[in-house]
């Protein structure tokens, strides 16, 4: 069993125990997703970006943008668990698409990536 | 190797080869997740919660959804990468936070997640 | 004065007094109305969608509801304020775009919205 | 009548010709808020915290930046007006709850906004 498999099985025991599978539509999900996003970009909105790296590695904001990011890689997990979507495959998918759209030679070292 | 490693591995590659990594400081990473959110949402923000997991699996939707849901989980992937976060880790680490914020019989059907 | 030149003439003042002008470029501002959003978005997570309008009236509800409009409504003026946007014109200007995008004959009653 | 006012009056309008109230429930405008700080941090995600304002002036980028500026303007109207609350009032009253929250003496050119 995958390492996301086995994280998706302890969600599903966590929301079965609660009795919260009535509050997760994947509608619902979706803005759990993006309402957990927020709280991750607060951690960062007034971190100049070349210190982010630095802030990312004092104990006590690491210990808070890690649980953000847990919490917005909790939400995915149960938004592709809800809907029967296979996360790695999807994210494959996407890499596959993301190279056909950002030709290596077209792309490299340029922020805005152009559409092909 | 773990899928999520593997995963890794190929957004390493990818990053690389365009030369992105100037650009994927924490900071913008974190804004990439947000931004990835907000396109996910929008799938279901005019769909009624009751329907949609039904339009979660409508085929034109659906492929959006993974689309979006897959740009998502690879922000967080390059996120967590970029600040040498154990992601399996920290979302383990978040549900046994979570299990001792929202005890079973206190939480058991509850959508509004009383706090302790 | 319109309300809205007296709402951005006192959020100038208290941003001046507390010398944050240098936290508050046009990226953090955008990153602080996504993280705003977020905390919206998480008073309606778990709130069907047919109740939404009954919550909004519970004092309780309401009161934080109020606080998260607020809160976007004040990022977006700081924002605009800061790259000297005229904020009623581009809203002016934004709904005549989206009328020539969305005609009423093609879009009435349609959640899909359409592109032309 | 104030200049919020009248472009709510328009929104009113836009929204009832094309029968979306319907759509417009409380917990769907807040998605919609979302789905737009997501665009306008996309606009953000890649440039540089110091280059932000000169981006916000060139004139394409610009142009882009006042449209999801406008929409998430016009998606805060819209939730504001559909539970009747006073936009104006609402930024009145938050403000002064900043002030209490963040005293000048405790804040002043501090990025963390320390609590009290």
């Amino acid at each position: 069993m995958s390492s996301l498999d086995d994280l998706t099985a302890r969600l599903r025991q966590f929301v079965a125990e609660r009795e919260w599978q009535q509050f997760h539509d994947p509608k619902n999900l979706a803005m759990l997703v993006a309402s957990e996003a927020g709280e991750l970009v607060a951690e960062y909105r007034f971190v100049p970006g070349p210190a982010s790296d630095a802030v990312s590695r004092e104990p006590a904001a690491r210990a808070r943008i890690a649980d953000e990011i847990a919490d917005v890689a909790i939400a995915v997990l149960l938004l592709a668990d809800r809907i029967d979507l296979d996360l790695v495959r999807a994210v494959e998918d996407k890499i596959a698409k993301n190279g056909l759209r950002y030709p290596v030679a077209a792309s490299r070292g340029r922020a805005d990536r152009p559409e092909p």
